[in-house]
């Protein structure tokens, strides 16, 4: 009934983490396949790749066949295939809260301290490890704290009320890639309470980065 | 039944673009309201405004009262709440197809060439408006290589297929924006034919920059 199923993912991916969760979550038995983004210039660039996911980016996944990338994507898709458990609310507005939190994840804060703008950074502006790191820094101190806000709107012992959602599943790597920078979070409690109480769940400790068979030191 | 309606838009913003076309698309009348993004330091960053939207970005929409902020999360929720005509195909897996192609803009690119990181790029190091301008298009030139991609399994007259989708919302805006930069939109046709078919479409004439109340030329 389940179909086939695939990971291309990379430990350290944020965006693999998220859809690596909602896999575990939903108890749906996956395939891992690593995906280095550092290694002889990023397997995400071979030709064998591309045809999979044109956008040369993890995740993808690979469903009786078919691909699918973009984690926001992938995620809305396994809740339609596989409902339950449910990782959205009933209501369509409060369904619609859930994807503002992982949108302010996804698309406000994410692209700003992924691999490829950190790169160019360095080739376009000579930006050092410290400049990167100040940078990322900063974009994390004015997003989380408007993230900050929608928390005290919407979060209980999780994102978005007492139970678990999508929303958890983009907060918890978000907050874990903070580590990386030395990121001061005690100014966003809802937010790293959230990040703990899910942290105890079983599906978030099975998708973590340092579970993966590719996981790295 | 359909309540009150309000929409806080700036008439250049990529992201308000996409929900006044989805808006018009699906005949919903609604109250303009704008917010202008550069005057006297940004009205998106007034305390009344953050109320609304703690984020301080446009577009905001205020359904019966409830505020909503993020394209993707705005869209959606029109698509539950007001479905036909739909912006999104029936099948789960070419939903999310649809999903990942609105991604790949709100997502892969917008969020290299809003206002706020052109800003950083400035204060952090000294970016003149033609690095901008040159960051911008190098951007663009990166991920719409990878977009055409997908248009070139998905598209027919529009973006996915030979209906308006919820890609088509996204996919306006964009090349719409590029054109600030003289971006050669030239290599991408599958592109450039579902921008100019679209905006054939009475929807997304209306939901253009000049027909705004609060354009300036």
């Amino acid at each position: 009934m389940q179909g086939s199923m695939t990971l291309y993912s990379y430990f350290r991916s944020s965006a693999s983490y998220r859809v690596r969760i909602a896999l575990h979550y939903k108890h749906i038995p996956f395939k891992y396949e690593a995906v280095h983004l550092l290694k002889d210039g990023g397997y995400q660039f071979l030709e064998e790749y591309k045809k999979l996911n044109p956008q040369s980016q993890v995740p993808c996944l690979i469903h009786n066949g078919k691909p699918l990338s973009q984690s926001m994507a992938i995620i809305q898709y396994l809740e339609e295939t596989f409902p339950n458990p449910s990782l959205f609310p009933n209501k369509p507005y409060e369904r619609a809260l859930v994807v503002q939190i992982c949108e302010a994840f996804n698309s406000g804060i994410q692209p700003m301290q992924n691999l490829a703008v950190l790169n160019e950074l360095e080739k376009k502006f000579a930006a050092t490890q410290e400049m990167k790191a100040q940078w990322v820094r900063d974009w994390n101190a004015r997003v989380l704290t408007s993230v900050e806000k929608l928390l005290e709107k919407s979060a209980g012992d999780f994102a978005y009320g007492d139970s678990i959602t999508a929303a958890d599943c983009f907060l918890v790597p978000h907050v874990f890639s903070t580590k990386r920078y030395n990121f001061d979070l005690s100014p966003y409690p809802k937010l790293l309470s959230a990040y703990r109480h899910a942290n105890e769940i079983e599906a978030f400790k099975l998708a973590a980065p340092e579970r993966q068979p590719d996981y790295e030191a």
